[in-house]
Parts: C-alpha cells; structure tokens; sequence
C-alpha cells in the first residue's frame, strides 16, 4: 500500500440521547484529538438518531469520502441497538452470530455468574467479514468492516475500543502546532494573522476568542504546520507583531 | 401559518478547532436541550471545517430539510471568520454592510475607546434580507436568513443570541420523559423494553447504560411521549416487571 501523507476520517456519532440534549457527546472529542496526534485528520463529525435509514445512508456516504469512519453508540442488548444491522446493510453483507463473539460473551456471562439469555447473544451479531474489536470492559466486541470502525457509545468502552483499533490505522504527517494567549480582541490582531496567512501556504492559523468576564477575555491564537521552521519563522513574525503593538500574550 | 405538531432543527457547527479536538462543543448540546425544552426535534448536529464550499452545501442540505437550522461560529472579525459570506452565497444574495450593524457596533467601540478599524467593520457585513440577532455582550450581531440562524461560536455569546432568537420559532408538542436508573445491565432488560416498545407506537424507550467502576454501573431507562397518559401507564408497566424481577431502580 502507497503510504499517503494525509488521511482523513469521519466521526459519526449515532444516538437520540445526544440530539435530545440529555447526553453531552464526548467520544467525538477524544476521537479528534487521538487522530490529531497521529496526523489524521477529522473532517467532520456527524450526530444521527437511531434510525436504520439514516444510518445506512451516513456510512455510506461518509465512508466513501474518507480514509476512515468510526461510529460510536447503538451495540448493545438494547431494542435500539441497530447499528451492527445497518452496517451489514450497508455494505450489503450477512449479519449472523460470530463464533468468536459468541464465546467471548459465553465465558464472561459464566464468570460473572449471570445468565446468556438470547438478548445478550444477540450481542454476538456481527456483519460478515468484519473483525472484531476488543472490548475489555464489557466483553461485547466492536468491529471492523473495511474502513469501518464501530465503536459503544460508553465513553469508557469506547476509548478501549479505540486504543485496540489503532494499529489499523495509517499514520500520517503529524500536525505541530502552537497556541499563544493574547490580551487582545480578535480585532486587533486580525489583519496581522491574516497577513502571516497570506505570506505562507503551509500554515493554518486559528483564532478562538474567549470571554469568562468583562476582565478575563482575549484570544487564543493557534499555528500549525506540518514543517517545524516554517512554524517556528511564524511564530516569531507573531510575537514580533505583538511586542511592537505593546500587546500581551502568554506563551 | 398552520400550526404544525412537530418541528425539526439541524445544528451546524462550523470550527476547525472541534474537528482537530482542541475544543468540546458544548453549543450543540445547548441548543439541543433548549429545542427539547420547546418540542422541536433535533434531527442532526452536524460540524465541519471552516470551509466555504461545505458551509454552503451543509447550509443547503440541512435549512431544506428542517423547519430551523442553527450554525455556531465562523462570525467575527478574523481571518477565516467565512459564515456570514457563505450563508450569503447558499442564498445567492448579497452581502454588505448593515447600516444598523455598523452603528451598533461604531457605538461600542466608541464607548470603550477602541478603534472601529476596518477589519471590525466587517462585522457588520450581513447579507440582503437578514433580521438582525442582538449580542449583548460584544455587539457583533448574529442574523436570521429565512430559516437559519446564525450565531456566534463563544458559547457566552451563542447562549445570549439563541435567547434572543427563540421569539421567531414554533414551538411544537412538548416531549414528557421519564429517566429511571436500574441497578441491572441491559440484557436483563432489553427483553421487557422490547415488549413495552411493541405494545405503544406513541412511546420512545431510551436505554443508556453507564459504566463507572466494577461496583458502580447500570442503565438509565428514559421513557418518553406527548402523551402524558400513555407514559404514566408506561412507566407503571416497566416499574412491575422490574419489581416481579427483584432488581432496584431509583425513580
């Protein structure tokens, strides 16, 4: 395989709870950041409810225009638990008890003395073709299809999962980047951050404004490159902007 | 105007700082839960980069399909602050300086003797036809373009627009919901949640079960309806089986 320099991944975040706003989601958080770490990059995040349809047509959709998509939420025992289906249909495969599962599950449910009823079994339905993904907490594996990483939606579940999928995933170039705390508002620093824009293609910047009260605000000023001296030469021209504005910025 | 039953909303978080994880959104889950609170259904939440060809095609999709969308950040005066121009094109109208923007915003900084230098200016650069959102906090309005709502990305100042915004929405059929926390995993209940799922079409079982240490872990059962009858019989239902099967729950 032709190792690419940049890969992308979707994250898609299924469940009611969070639309509702019961549920503040987290696991697309994580996901972002460990992607960050290992130069993928997270083109979008998407929340659907559990509903079949809707499902189907987000995997396929997002898992076409990605490297990688991982799903969070909806495996489970639970009668809303359609995610492990939609993925079969998805991809227009079989989803029948995997063996594997089926033992895995089998032996927890033994040790831990409780019964291995049909709904719990059903926790062993996996798409044909998919491999699974351990899940040390709670026994009921993730998998993955092709590209397709499919995660609980438990965050603690979840970030096990993600840690046990890792080596499928290709690494790309790491993003470094530099955050500065400027007193300022956006105001004042945004034609020197458009300007350092202008003059180097291999930097992004963010600006993130932030206001805890009438005395505590200013912006937080994100570089990132990919090359270390161009990151360095900018965040010197920045600093060098600042200091001759008499601005104040934390490092 | 008909008074519909229900009503649907899409979030559209715009913010590469989401995607690379070095923000959580919090705006999502706070417009979601305000939505719940006056029976509009959150149908998707949706966040991308500040890109202003997938701003406009998200725009797009999602206002054609919702009675109501809301986009969070992207406005104010910085580099990659692209929204208001993309909400612009998605519309095919223009976008210029609003008279009132300006003054509004030439007052502020008079009063706190900062200079409206051109790059603040554009702030107050709106599309044709857009009402108005007033900030009480930084001035910068948002706007309402038909049926999309533009906010800022400060949750701070998000909370204050979307306040001032909910005067221009329909309100539909508030959602009762009931949350019972079960001392049980959810193969002990999925079967029973099945059940009661089959037996009422106007009823919505959630199961969300929670994991925090080996002694502490369970399922949040939420049952929920327009029909205050038919989630009281409900819940009565779902508390006999659990007491017939000997296992705890807190109301």
């Amino acid at each position: 395989m032709i190792k690419k320099e940049k890969y992308s991944a979707a994250i898609l975040v299924i469940g009611d709870e969070i639309l509702s706003g019961r549920t503040q989601d987290t696991n697309s958080n994580y996901i972002a950041k460990k992607m960050s770490e290992i130069g993928i990059e997270v083109s979008e995040i998407r929340v659907i409810p559990d509903e079949k349809e809707t499902i189907i047509e987000s995997v396929n959709e997002l898992r076409k225009i990605n490297d990688y998509l991982f799903t969070t939420g909806g495996i489970g025992p639970t009668h809303d638990d359609i995610t492990a289906e939609s993925i079969a249909l998805a991809f227009n495969v079989e989803i029948n008890i995997n063996q594997d599962a089926f033992n895995l599950l089998e032996s927890y449910y033994k040790e831990i003395g409780s019964p291995f009823n049909e709904v719990r079994q059903r926790m062993a339905r996996i798409p044909s073709g998919a491999i699974l993904i351990d899940n040390p907490i709670s026994k009921a594996p993730g998998f993955k299809l092709e590209n397709v990483f499919v995660f609980a939606g438990i965050p603690k579940i979840m970030t096990s999962m993600l840690e046990n999928a890792l080596k499928y995933l290709d690494k790309g170039k790491i993003i470094l980047s530099k955050s500065i705390r400027v007193d300022a508002v956006e105001g004042d620093i945004a034609e020197a951050l458009r300007k350092l824009d202008s003059e180097e293609n291999q930097l992004k910047i963010g600006s993130y404004p932030f206001f805890n009260s009438k005395e505590d605000f200013g912006v937080n000023v994100v570089l990132k490159s990919s090359d270390k001296s161009i990151l360095i030469s900018s965040i010197d021209k920045f600093k060098k902007f600042l200091d001759e504005n008499s601005i104040n910025f934390i490092n």
